[in-house]
């Protein structure tokens, strides 16, 4: 074999292993994974100049199961099966329930999905019934789902894996090591979509431990953004009837409330609402650089615009967009919010030629 | 900072700067990235025990545009715009529609896509719109719209980036870089889907350029699987109305015919056709395992169970299966082949617990 340099590409381990010694991994601890993590962090080149700013898209859509929730996943999966668990169960707005279910799957334990009758993109459902697991559609939102999963646990021989799970969160902040393991350091801005509340918190836990371990000498204003028809945070209370086209952050009693209004103090940051069609405008913009998100990723770019318009942002700062989810999550609202039609002709290159000609 | 080993999370820089030295890059080539390639390679732990070898599959979802195609257009649409090219545009029947739309979209140039009507799977259809491509659909299958674009390709100022550009399958090499960068050697047996025949062909030159350069000291067989309704490889003649459910592979006219031809006759492997009903119950066989490909992906699985029926694989061998695209790229095909249904209920605990326990 050559040196190290003829070969680029060197096999992740997946999140447990890389980041071992900052998760609660034991020698007991399975090493479950499905190579999450490790995720590109791309400059947008567009928006950086625009805004005078150095501007990149954390891409969580790459993880195995299209989002970030693989990163908390993995660990609270692999405690549960050390634990002796046979049964993990979730509520979902759809992604956690994707990503409990590869685990599940992978783990050899069954999982229990509990969604909102309606509200989940079509990827998602797709997803958690080809890994195999049981889905139960309630008839109420994802908060009502959520509440019964709780109740459920207390009767039941079951592990709950809703951000609730303290594992969670944990494994949800190697996306902050990852982030200044790319940059040599922290960004000042890390600009990120809140639902449940519970990512933003897990941000903020992982800059803290790699700055009080000297790894960064900085730490980021947290800057997160609510749909403004599910801005809890933002009202200041719970809202019963969320409303966004935006589904993973169709959320009115986000759990990490307190977590994630102490990360925003914390950081001198902030918690503001973007409308959806705010987040439309962005989920265009992110997919024209040639990065498909899905609409809820797209409310950290939609927020990032509204910061720079008020004069928070800089010039030459260095700001994170995190991008949650995979645009294929939910085609239905790709199609839905695209400009432009696909152009039906004939197969004939003269039907196609005029067809053409109207753009050459 | 501390040493590297804390840093585990290495950015990946895209495939034309990591294997410059074995592409047509030059100074004059645009830095083009969505950070493609860089692959998980994840063992197979279930089949590796049930056919008592070493099974691994390459998961080509987790590009960018969630297939292998980002490999090889990467490549062709930096060349392109090298060129001085304005124009992209290719036939597709999904997945090359999205990556070229998307790096069409990164470079600033315009795509234009030819797509089968009605042929195409939600999730490609989705991208191709969002990134902002014009999408002409034919009505005719691919091969007629493959014709028609090398037609226009005369008359029209555009580069074709289906795989006759020779660009493309230059970069296709890097995923057999890839494997064995991460194995230290060459399988023993690389699985692949065919459609086509491109893809076989870019993995066998990117094993015997690592081969000729002495850093493998083996070579794979190549074992290439057509669907049966779309097998004119193993027929040996075009089929003129392909048939199968894995539209990704729905091709009669293979266009990399003789290529693929010579790969497995130089590697000693093989040709096979897989039914649907095989693709199908290996499309969940890897989604049992956490893994969601999309159907054509399944292909080289189902090839695999037939290459051990049929006592081609030898005790601990090892094989790899290439996994062509992400199973979110096809959803409606997802629901409809689970085995399960939601279930609907009421939004009461009890009434979930109810539902519960028939499963627990």
């Amino acid at each position: 074999m050559h040196a190290d340099h003829e070969h680029p590409h060197r096999p992740w381990p997946g999140l447990l292993a890389a980041y071992r010694r900052w998760l609660p991994v034991t020698d007991q601890t399975p090493a479950l994974t499905l190579c999450e993590g490790n995720t590109p962090l791309i400059r947008s080149h567009r928006l950086s100049e625009q805004l005078h700013a150095n501007v990149y898209f954390k891409y969580e859509g790459a993880n195995p199961t299209g989002s970030f929730k693989d990163r908390g996943m993995v660990l609270a999966v692999a405690k549960a099966a050390e634990a002796g668990s046979q049964v993990v169960i979730c509520a979902s707005t759809g992604n956690t329930s994707a990503s409990a279910a590869a685990y599940a799957a992978r783990a050899g334990l069954k999982a229990v999905i509990l969604i909102p009758d309606g509200y989940v993109a079509m990827g998602k459902l797709a997803q958690a019934m080809m890994y195999g697991a049981e889905v139960v559609a309630v008839r109420g939102n994802f908060d009502e789902a959520l509440a019964i999963v709780r109740e459920l646990a207390e009767r039941l021989p079951v592990t709950v894996v809703n951000s609730v799970n303290p594992f969670r969160l944990e494994g949800q902040q190697t996306a902050a090591f990852e982030i200044c393991d790319a940059l040599g350091r922290a960004p000042d801005h890390l600009c990120i979509p809140v639902g449940n509340a519970g990512n933003i918190s897990a941000y903020w836990k992982g800059f803290c431990a790699y700055h009080a371990a000297g790894i960064v000498g900085n730490l980021p204003r947290m800057q997160g953004f609510e749909a403004e028809g599910a801005a809890a945070l933002v009202r200041g209370e719970p809202v019963d009837h969320p409303e966004t086209f935006a589904t993973a952050i169709r959320i009115g009693r986000p759990a990490s409330w307190h977590l994630a209004v102490a990360a925003v103090q914390e950081s001198n940051g902030g918690i503001r609402a973007v409308s959806d069609d705010e987040i439309r405008h962005a989920y265009k913009l992110i997919a024209r650089e040639g990065v498909f998100a899905e609409p809820a990723s797209a409310a950290s770019v939609a927020g990032l615009l509204q910061l720079h318009a008020q004069g928070v942002l800089q010039p030459g700062e260095t700001v994170v967009c995190v991008l949650t989810g995979n645009g294929l999550k939910d085609p239905d609202n790709a199609i839905q919010h695209s400009d432009r039609a696909p152009l039906v002709t004939e197969a004939s290159t003269d039907a196609v030629q005029t067809a053409l000609e109207r753009w050459l």
